[in-house]
Parts: structure tokens; C-alpha cells; sequence
């Protein structure tokens, strides 16, 4: 498959718009016994897992006041600055995402609206591993504040020394969050699902992790636990074509490679030409970065395609249905009406798709593995539902009686009539 | 349970709130064995299981187009202009729910937006049972069609005689909606998730079912396949105080109470008193309707208790989040406040909750068993995903460039810094 494909007949596709398989036929069980235990002995399953996995036990798994406040002062002046520029940024566009509720009448005297309301507990994962993501934490707490949640918990895993980087402490600082546990794995996933001793459960799961943790979210999610979304192995796709520029376009593929060795990229171009300069590129940035293994591996996933026609390139595009999708092309724009299938779009060859992890405004919590098909990422709208509310009076009942009688009726449900029946008839007294 | 419950302290309430429970241990296993029977041979094992369940299997297993057009033929026309003024209401409530896309500039040069894309491929599974259910055809494809789904598929089991109810027809009729399969239970379920030589698999699967239905759905969402949610038996909790009409609200709880034997009505009072006219009124309806033995059977998990605070009983009602709810008072607007967990809900004496189920506009395809904690109601937001989109010149890299190297390298993805650095070194030069 890592060879350079060319123009591929349509019956080979299913075949390349597969994911990379991740091989563990233990992980279910493994996992079902992690979250049993943590469910039997909670913040003591908890600490038992954190000194088998990471040769620590935390004697306190709530992060204090004051080691939030600590954070701030040891924290690079830059980094802060960064951060609250993404964070502007962030709440500038979520904020966008509010629905002012509209009242609707659909007849004189029926009226009918939706109202959001927050999910009043949500639990927030935030990967520790390689590096801390405070990003993440951006961008599930300032929707989840934005929506208006009330208990917001945040797990995450403690570094080596027992403590949380200051990056994450500062942002849950700056977010005003304050109950923080110490704990990663598929452990704090049974932890927010099911509640210890001293963290009380929620109603919704949020945040990626490795494939322990996406399993733990599967698990109890099929027990009535609502979550974001499955988060699989991160993906980018890119079209590119004679006006891209094959250095960025090497950049954007290599930086997504860099997120573990099963991520996966895939690179759609009309001419050979145009992805051999991409590859060339590629072999001159590689080598300079800290992640080249890393990268090395993942590439082992890489589809590099030649497709001819655009239309034909954007439908393979829609088939595969990428988390994120570059349109590396002076065109992009008008190219964007093609996409039916995307979790994020970057249009054009300045929009790196970095820029869309950490900073310019929209969410990097995207569904990947082809959900993208019937998914979101993740917005204000994950925060919330919406409850659907009606008010109807004499004038109203006396237009939709007759037919709600005769609907009802029809379908044999005849005390559903005798509830509209019983008001018409009392009316008329 | 049945009797009369007083002020039941917060620690009784996880056991007020539970569901009635479904016995079925080798549930899974025979909706599995039907899923692979329907991946193997597609539409046979759908007439083996329409021959061995429903006693007949159908010839051809679609819907002509003759057999649309001559429903409407037969169908009275009283029910024809029943089923209009409801489509009109459901048309015009969830048109209101379309979202025009919002450019938002987070910073000079850096636009971002998101915009609801239909999904391609959507199912539609309507109940024929006892009767056939052609109003959740009118919630389901009407917002299916509001938001562009391409390729509507509904599947519907046929009568005894092998034909689709008329009314089904007609309303597929004037909603346009050409692709009818009969087949019911869990074998339609997998139908659609897996496709058959005849039928093209879809990508998200709706509507309600029976237990068989549910644990399908279950099952192949599970696999991969997006659903709308897990419909459990319906529910309605009645709020009613002193300004309620007494024979009302027993309608409306007789109402809920005839869809199945585990269907449930919990009806919350400040008084005894109200309760007991409420049941006095019950003890009148109830001998005159037609589904009699079902409300009996289904009033076994009747819950109706006396809350005398206000705030505690909307407490315990948002810890229930039930699916439908109906404010019996004069007061139910104010009272709307207090609502932070339920799926649809009735404000006011004249509200009630069959208006909803079939023609005041809302939908009634909405969350049970506690799901309202979470979820919303089926509406055009069910049918599309939101696609973000950012586009970034030359000023917003240089905006938001150096806040994204920043973060990118205190994460340690240094490629991602990478893709910006490359970007800003080229416009230098």
C-alpha cells in the first residue's frame, strides 16, 4: 500500500479507505476488569492502577487550590500569552455557537420552541502520555463553560513525580476549574462513569486517549453512559494540486504523522509530478525532527493517491471521510462545495491544519475512523441538549384537536383521543 | 410501588426513578444470530424471518410505485387532511431548526465557520405492530427531508395480508419518499446497517421499536453504524397542582399508559387531594377505552407521589428526566424554569401530550430511560453533521503564528511547529 496508487478503479477503494487495524484481542476483557474494580473499590483502584502503571501512587487525587495557583507563577510568560490567544480565540468562535431560542407558532394559539440547556456533570479526559495536551483542555472546558455546565471534573494523568504540568493547572486556572483528579487509562474513564468516594459520577464522557481509554469509553457507553465520540487514531487528508506549495503540504503530512505511529495520512493529488515534489519535501524536512521514529512508523499508513479528475478525487475524499481535510489549492474555496464528509476543512495553502489544533477558533476534538460520515466534532452542541417545550391554548386546541382525534384514531390509540376529546368537549360548556 | 407515596426522602429517589425493567437474558443472542443470518443472505434471511415471525413472506420485498400512488386512493379523507395539517406543523417547526452558516473572524485573516452538511444515507424503521405508526413516518422523513438526506430508506414491516398500511404510503407519498421495504424487528435493523442485494446500506439508522428493534440498534451502533438513540418504553410525568383540571391530566396518563404493558406515568402533587381526584377521574375513563387491559397491565409501574415543595419536586422530575413532561397548572410557564433534564415538554392545562405526539410541530421521536440527561429529540440537527471550515491568509498566520509554534513545542510536537514556521519563513522572504 505504500507505494504511490494511480487513479484507483472505484473496487479498490473500500480496500484503501480502510484505518490502520490496531491489534488487541485482550483489550476488552483487560479493560472490563479495570473498570469492575474500579467500580468495586473506587479511589483505592484508582491509586492501585496509577503505582502498576506508572510506578506511583498520588496520596491526594484531587489536585489542590494552591497547586493551581502555583502553576501560574512557574509558567513560561510566552506559553501564557499563547495560550490566552488561543483561548480568545476559541470562546470567540463557540460562543458563536449559542442558539437563541425561537418561538414558533405553528398555528394561532400553538407554540412550539426548543431551549438548550447544559448537561448539568461532564467529565473531561485529557491525555497525559508523551506530553501533557493542555490544548485538549481548551477545547473541551471552554465549551463545556460556554454551554453553561456546572460540575465540570477533569481527569488527567500525573507525570512521573505525582504532579500535572503547569501548562494544564494554568489553563483549568485561567477556565476556572478546579476539581482536577489524578488518574489516566481506562480507570478515570470508569471513575467519572460510575463515581469513587470522592468524585461524583457524570452524565457524559468527554476527551481522546489511547486505545485503552476509547475502549472504556466504548464499554460504558453501551451501559447508558453518553460520550463525545469514539476517537480513534487521528487522520489528515489532502488534496492538492498545481497550486499548492509542496513544502507546506510536506509539513502538514509529516505533522500529522507525528501523533503516534498509528495515525494515519492520506494525500490525494491530479498528477504524479505534484506528489513527487511533495515526497522530496518530505525527505528534506524529516530528518531535522524530534519525532522522525514516530513518523517513520505512521508512514507505514500513508495513502499517497493520483486521481485524476478533481470530481472523482473529492468523492474517494467523501468515501474516506477524513478528520481533517487540507485543500492544498489557490481554488480551495471553490473546491469546498465538494466535501460532504469531513470533520475539520483547512481551505487554502496558508491554513495549516496546527493552526486549527491549537489555535485559530474551531474545536480538534474531530470524529475520525469515517465518522465523520454522521459526526461532529465536538462544539457548544455536545454541551447541551435541547428540550422541546409547547404551550397551547383554547384558540390552539380548537385548530389541531379535530386532527390530532382523527390521527390517533387511525393508529388505534384511542385514548390519545380521548385526551384531546375530554378538552374540546369541556370547552364547549 | 403503587401505592401513594409522601415526600419520599432524596435517598428513596434512585429507586423511584428506575425503569421497569426488560427480562430477556438470551436477548442479545437471538438478535445477533438474526444480524449475521442478514449479513449471510440479505434479503432471504429477511422472508425467512417474515415467513417464520409474521407468518407470510413477501414476493418482492419493496413497495411499488403503483401501490403508493393507489393508497391514496383509499384513504379517508378526513385522515388525508388530518395527516396535511400535521405535516404542515412538523414542516414548519423544524424548518425553523435550519442553521445559516455564521463566518466568524477570530482574529484579522483567520475566518472560521462550520456548516450542517445531510447525511447521505439515513433509515427509517416505522413500527407496524398493533398499528401502524404513519405519524413517527411524519417526524422521521420530514426533518430527513428538511435537511437533505439524499437516500431515505424506510423499512416497515407488512400486515398479515403482505401490504403496507395506507397511510404509510400516502404520507411516503407526498413526502416523496420512493424506498420502502417491508421488513420489521431486528432483521430491518440489520438490513440497514449491512445492506442486502437489494437494499444499499446507510450510514445512520432511526426511529423506535420493540426490544428486539432496540438491541439491534444497539448492537450495530456498537459495529460502527450511527443511530438516533435507544428508544426504551415511553414514558410521561405529570406535574399538577391545585390550578390542574383533574379529568385532564387522568387522560393524559391514560394516554401515556396505553402504548405498552411497560410504559410508564409518574404524576407529582403538592396534595394528596389532587392525586386523588386525578385517580377518581382515572376510575371514570378508563372502563370506556379500547386498550384497557394494556393501560392496566402498564399502571403496575404507575409512580405517583406527593412532593410538597415545588423545588423538590422539580428536583426529583429533572432526576427522572422524563420523555414527555406536562405541567398541569396555571403556573406551568413560570414553572418552566425549574426544567433542566426532560425531552419534550407540555406548559399548561390545555397542553397535552397527544397535540405533540402527532400535529402541534414537535417531534415525538425523544429520549427515554433517563436519556434526557443527555440527549435531545430527533430534529433536523439528527440528520446532518456539522462540518467545520477555517480559511487563514497571509495576516491571520502572521496573527496566530507565533501563539502556535509556542504551544505546538510545549506539547512537544515539534513537526506541528514546523508546518507554521515553514509558512512564516516563506513570507519573509
Amino acid at each position: 500500500m505504500n507505494t504511490l496508487i494511480i487513479n484507483p478503479p472505484q473496487l479498490q477503494w473500500p480496500e484503501l479507505i480502510k484505518r490502520p487495524l490496531v491489534n488487541n484481542e485482550n483489550l476488552e476483557q483487560t479493560v472490563s476488569e479495570i473498570i469492575n474494580n474500579v467500580k468495586q473499590t473506587g479511589d483505592e483502584a484508582i491509586k492501585k492502577y496509577s503505582l502498576q502503571f506508572h510506578g506511583f501512587a498520588p496520596d491526594n487525587l484531587w489536585i489542590t487550590k494552591d497547586e493551581i495557583k502555583n502553576a501560574s507563577k512557574s509558567l513560561d510568560k510566552n506559553l501564557k500569552k499563547a495560550i490566552h490567544l488561543a483561548k480568545d480565540n476559541i470562546e470567540k468562535f463557540h460562543q458563536s455557537q449559542i442558539e437563541k431560542v425561537k418561538k414558533i407558532t405553528t398555528l394561532p394559539g400553538v407554540t412550539c420552541w426548543r431551549k438548550n440547556v447544559p448537561i448539568e456533570k461532564v467529565g473531561l479526559y485529557i491525555p497525559g502520555g508523551s506530553a501533557p495536551l493542555f490544548s485538549t483542555l481548551l477545547m473541551l472546558a471552554i465549551p463545556a463553560k460556554i454551554a453553561g455546565c456546572k460540575n465540570i471534573i477533569v481527569t488527567t494523568p500525573a507525570q512521573i513525580d505525582g504532579k500535572i504540568s503547569n501548562a494544564i493547572l494554568y489553563v483549568a486556572d485561567i477556565l476556572r476549574i478546579d476539581k482536577i483528579y489524578k488518574s489516566g487509562g481506562a480507570q478515570a474513564i470508569a471513575a467519572l462513569a460510575y463515581g469513587t468516594q470522592t468524585l461524583e459520577k457524570v452524565y457524559k464522557i468527554f476527551g481522546p486517549g489511547n486505545q485503552y481509554v476509547t475502549c472504556a469509553k466504548k464499554l460504558v457507553n453501551a451501559n447508558g453512559i453518553a460520550i463525545d465520540m469514539l476517537a480513534g487514531p487521528s487522520e489528515l487528508a489532502v488534496y492538492a494540486d498545481d497550486t499548492c506549495v509542496p513544502e507546506f503540504v510536506a509539513a502538514d503530512l509529516l505533522s500529522q504523522a507525528e501523533h503516534g505511529s498509528d495515525s494515519q495520512v492520506v494525500l490525494i493529488a491530479p498528477y504524479k509530478k505534484i506528489i513527487e515534489k511533495i515526497i522530496d519535501a518530505i525527505h528534506q524536512q524529516l530528518p531535522l525532527l524530534s519525532r522522525k521514529n514516530i513518523i517513520e512508523q505512521s508512514f507505514l499508513n500513508r495513502r499517497f493517491i493520483v486521481i485524476k479528475k478533481k470530481e472523482e478525487a473529492f468523492e474517494f475524499l467523501n468515501e474516506y471521510a477524513p478528520e481533517h481535510l487540507i485543500i492544498a489549492s489557490k481554488k480551495a474555496y471553490r473546491h469546498g462545495r465538494y466535501i460532504t464528509n469531513a470533520g475539520s476543512v483547512f481551505l487554502g495553502n496558508l491554513s495549516a491544519e496546527s493552526a486549527g489544533d491549537y489555535a485559530s477558533g474551531t474545536n480538534h476534538s474531530l470524529p475520525t475512523n469515517g465518522y465523520a460520515k454522521t459526526h461532529s466534532g465536538v462544539s457548544v452542541d455536545s454541551f447541551v441538549k435541547k428540550i422541546a417545550f409547547q404551550k397551547i391554548n383554547k384558540k390552539g386546541i380548537k385548530n389541531i384537536g379535530n386532527a390530532v382525534e382523527v390521527m390517533a384514531e387511525a393508529e388505534g390509540l384511542e385514548a390519545h383521543k380521548n385526551a384531546i376529546s375530554i378538552r374540546l368537549k369541556q370547552m364547549k360548556n
